[in-house]
């Protein structure tokens, strides 16, 4: 489980930060990579990453300014160039159907794979055995959702020595063992799983926000996130431009995160009037709050640990 | 008069090249910038270069592909946001306006300026009292212009020596000859224009022909042209496969080159199954039939000259 940064600038692209995208790869967990929006140039992006597209089997939307949705045409049709045949889903608020549906058919763009649309709303947006992706509205003036990416808990592993010194040996029985609350041996002996089952492991939980204004009622959806990724457009003396525009500061994404106590921060979504150079005195306002944060330069990788 | 190409390109975006975008630069001529397409991620070579977004005042798309339309959005927006604030003239194959429309009310992008659509049939699609542009349809399956740019002759320069040579000193009497065919003078001498002007310079002609396959009756919309920039998808041996797609191989291009008698041949719109290395090849096809030609890469500039 690893976030690759593709885009982490505002608005309008720059020679330094891309507009944005955001990637979450689960290769290791579930072979799939997902996308959270898609900026103009996002493929080309991906073009200098090892990230294949017709890896891609859902995206993420949250919200349809241009800066979050003007590459997806292009990456659409280059999944399809590039032999993507497996179904993608596309997530996102009511709009995006339209958006993109209208662009492959004006340019006649024809996918050899299918799309499933899903205009999202308030809560669980999807669920299966590995996952679930919950959905909250932000404040950003038009529609904007935080995705909360939910790993399911992992059950314990079996507690292999333990059965060995009482002489069960490994075999389909560990099987047998594993699956069931209660087993019988041959020998009339019952084994509790409870008793030779180690700690179920805690799903990871990764929360990333869309373009927003800081609000209390953030705080719970981002809650014990092991990384939020939060937009800090501007710095902290910006704050009355922040409101205005419906964005946050550095020290506003410190601030959820310390409510949230989440346990890593990443702020991105950085505006271009900043410099490279600036990085450090954003991150510092931020950290004077909440310690564990980083600022997301485009190609970043962050390991979700657990 | 310069040609910059931005991407060179083919279908999808690769390393090397990006998908179609030409600058037609006419700050010298009228202070103005011309774009021919706008593939996804035009903006971003932009700000390698010294172009001004707010300077470009007309946009020609040739067909409604995605390599060749999907960077207008973002662009529109950019240009917006980075106070351009003069009006902006679209032109290209119904559809066009459609498409604009709706990713920009999705998006919603409100522009600081505002933009007409033209969209275009064969024949003259503008005219004023520098330039002229016809259009073409093409053969490429589904609508593709190639536009001609006409540049109107310019009257011939006064000629001062022969002017003082028969006693007439510089003064407002210079422009009087210059805008009348007959002037009578003071004294009773009657100066015909004609007898003190230099020949016409005549205007310059780019013709920049969308995707397209080989087709004799472009001949006659090219003649004659100072440069001409045609598509180049495959080489020679691909000629089936061209066919198919509806696109043109080197020589192709430059047969019709040849029969259009122009003065420069570009070659553009590479396949991406090409790399770097078989530009030479590319070319020396082309040059075989017809010597004065070059090859297009990203960011490369021609000056068109008289
Ligand atoms: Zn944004
Ligand atoms: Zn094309």
């Amino acid at each position: 489980m690893e976030l690759i940064f593709l885009g982490t600038g505002a608005g309008v692209p720059s020679k330094e930060r891309n507009v944005t995208s955001i990637v979450l790869s689960l290769l290791q967990e579930i072979n799939s990579v997902w996308l959270f929006d898609c900026g103009e140039a996002t493929q080309h992006q991906i073009l200098h990453t090892s990230i294949k597209p017709r890896k891609i089997n859902k995206i993420f939307i949250t919200h349809l300014h241009g800066d979050h949705i003007f590459g997806l045409p292009g990456l659409l049709s280059s999944r399809s160039f590039q032999g993507g045949n497996t179904e993608l889903t596309i997530f996102g608020p009511s709009g995006i159907k339209k958006y993109v549906e209208t662009s492959l058919k004006v340019s006649s763009s024809h996918l050899t794979y299918p799309i499933t649309f899903v205009e999202v709303n308030e809560g669980v947006v999807m669920e299966d055995n590995e996952f679930k992706v919950l959905a909250k509205k932000l404040d950003h003036g038009i529609d904007s959702y935080g995705y909360r990416i939910v790993e399911k808990d992992k059950p314990g592993e079996l507690l292999v020595n333990k059965l060995k010194d009482i002489g069960i040996m490994p075999g389909p029985i560990y099987k047998q063992i594993k699956n069931n609350p209660q087993v019988k041996l041959e020998d009339g002996t019952v084994i509790n799983r409870s008793d030779f089952i180690g700690p179920a492991k805690s799903g990871r939980v990764v929360s990333i926000l869309g373009d927003t204004r800081y609000r209390e009622e953030h705080i719970e959806f981002v809650k014990y996130s092991n990384v939020m990724v939060h937009e800090a457009t501007f710095d902290q003396e910006k704050s009355a431009l922040a409101h205005e525009y419906y964005h946050s500061t550095t020290k506003q994404a410190a601030t959820l995160a310390k409510q949230g106590k989440v346990k890593n921060l990443i702020l991105t979504h950085i505006s271009s009037r900043y410099q490279k150079e600036d990085d450090t005195y954003l991150l510092n306002e931020a950290k004077e709050i909440f310690p564990d944060t980083k600022i997301a330069i485009d190609f970043k990788k962050i390991t979700i640990d657990y």
